[in-house]
């Protein structure tokens, strides 16, 4: 079983980084290009058969939370892949 | 519209910061995990209007293959979201 963890900052959070992308791709003549945010993604493989789905789940949850999510500053989002 | 990027190292690759990050959960008690990847995400807000659905695509695809990912290591993923 697969959790993919996707980390985005919150909206209200500047993103220069996101912002030095945007200005890179313009000066490589992209048109029509209206912002970019950069975030993480982590695939975290779970060892087969040592949880359930929904037990998957929250260990991806609280993973996300608690250690690859600054969650003062950062949203997440947990997918689960059988 | 919005194109959402996916990269992330190929499967042959080393993931040395995947790696720091098993440990470290490991480390902090979560049991059952077996690998950790770790990769890049990136949300592009096109300008409304500026592109049809499948020109904002060949434009992302573009941008993932020249600038967002390295095509020697990486792989890249874009999902366009109306």
């Amino acid at each position: 079983m697969k959790a993919k963890v996707y980390v985005t900052l919150k909206l209200g959070v500047l993103d220069p980084q996101g912002k030095a992308i945007q200005h890179a791709v313009e000066l490589l003549g992209y048109e029509g290009v209206a912002d970019v945010r950069q975030g993480k993604y982590f695939e975290i493989k779970m060892a087969d058969g040592a949880l359930g789905e929904e037990d998957a789940r929250k260990a991806a949850e609280r993973m996300a939370r608690e250690v690859l999510a600054n969650p003062v500053i950062e949203d997440y989002r947990v997918e689960i892949e059988p």
